[in-house]
């Protein structure tokens, strides 16, 4: 599967670059090409040093990265999403598109600011084509653990989606990630859900002392 | 300490009841004294049968067990708990107030449906003297898991509330439940977050076929 990762550069795009780099054909997005393919470079050399195999890491500009794509990654941040969206839109056809993004602020305590359409997945889908399939997933999965190929984690990752082939793919992939847990979170509408509590957890973090804080159902 | 505990004659107040009978003096409560009386010699039998101690389980009327209570456990549905609170008004005077009440609605999907203040516990506090302190809790709890003794939970509990000592003897009252671990969620104002967590993993448990999902930050 080709995997373009919008945000490629950043940690947690880097975490999830390295996690399916074994089994996919990844692609390091950024606006600037010679920034995307310095990140590849590393990233291939970290898994080679590791002894892990590689099925294929290039880096390249957000537009020529989704061209090719059966999945884009947005692990970019809230602010300028939807500007980045519009001026590469051309190049969308029917690809999946797996959310991150989460539409947050910080005052005394972080809080969640969803758009008028209640969440960003449901902004996202609203500015895309229609054929683009958009899931929303790993909102509160830690930059710093997924980038730790050494650490099993051990994480619930609640999947929310529409069209239901592509929000199995995106359960599909998150199992591949040694030991996230993929549950069925429901349709888009209820992405709200799953992106109004990373803000609930960073406070709850920052409070209690903590940091990388994920969540498990049990 | 003196725990009254309304809608004691309920799963989730049996579980309290079960839970702290070994170090505290539980008042089970409910409208009609006959019935919690009842109760309250159920779960003493209970806990004799299991060989546990049991420092003092006794039931009467709502109105009789706040008077005394050092902590009132506010375990009821939402609807009627504002009429509930203000009947028996003239009880109260200081108590800590624990509310697990979650406004919700169930449509397709159970949605969180939060009064004008945000929260249910803001709106309680609303209604009961100034005195008395509120504190959230427990929402996410298991009744089925809490009323079975022999089982050792593995729960985050997050507390919120703004008065500081009565939010630590919340947290040390969770404590001392075999192995829940209290978190500081912050003042009462965040607890929509944590009150709008149980809609959200009741729509998950039902969606992937799981039941009596509770969470885990990890």
């Amino acid at each position: 599967m080709k995997i373009a990762i919008l945000g490629g550069t950043g940690s947690i795009g880097e975490g999830f670059a390295l996690r399916w780099a074994e089994k996919h054909d990844i692609t390091v997005c950024s606006r600037e090409a010679d920034k995307a393919v310095k990140a590849a470079d590393e990233y291939r050399d970290m898994l080679l040093d590791m002894g892990l195999s590689c099925c294929g890491i290039g880096g390249c500009t957000n537009e020529a990265g989704i061209r090719g794509a059966d999945v884009v990654v947005l692990s970019v941040p809230y602010n300028g999403v939807i500007q980045l969206l519009k001026n590469i839109m051309p190049y969308f056809n029917d690809q999946i598109v797996i959310s991150l993004v989460v539409p947050m602020k910080k005052n005394d305590l972080y809080e969640f600011t969803p758009p008028k359409q209640g969440s960003a997945a449901l902004e996202i889908q609203d500015v895309l084509p229609k054929t683009v399939k958009v899931v929303s997933a790993y909102h509160n999965v830690s930059a710093k653990k997924l980038a730790n190929l050494e650490l099993r984690l051990d994480y619930d990752v609640v999947v929310c989606g529409d069209d239901k082939d592509a929000k199995r793919t995106v359960m599909e992939l998150t199992k591949e990630i040694k030991t996230l847990h993929p549950l069925d979170g429901g349709g888009l509408s209820s992405s709200y859900m799953i992106e109004s509590l990373t803000p609930f957890l960073i406070n709850l973090a920052i409070r209690n002392g903590f940091s990388d804080l994920g969540v498990k159902f049990v």
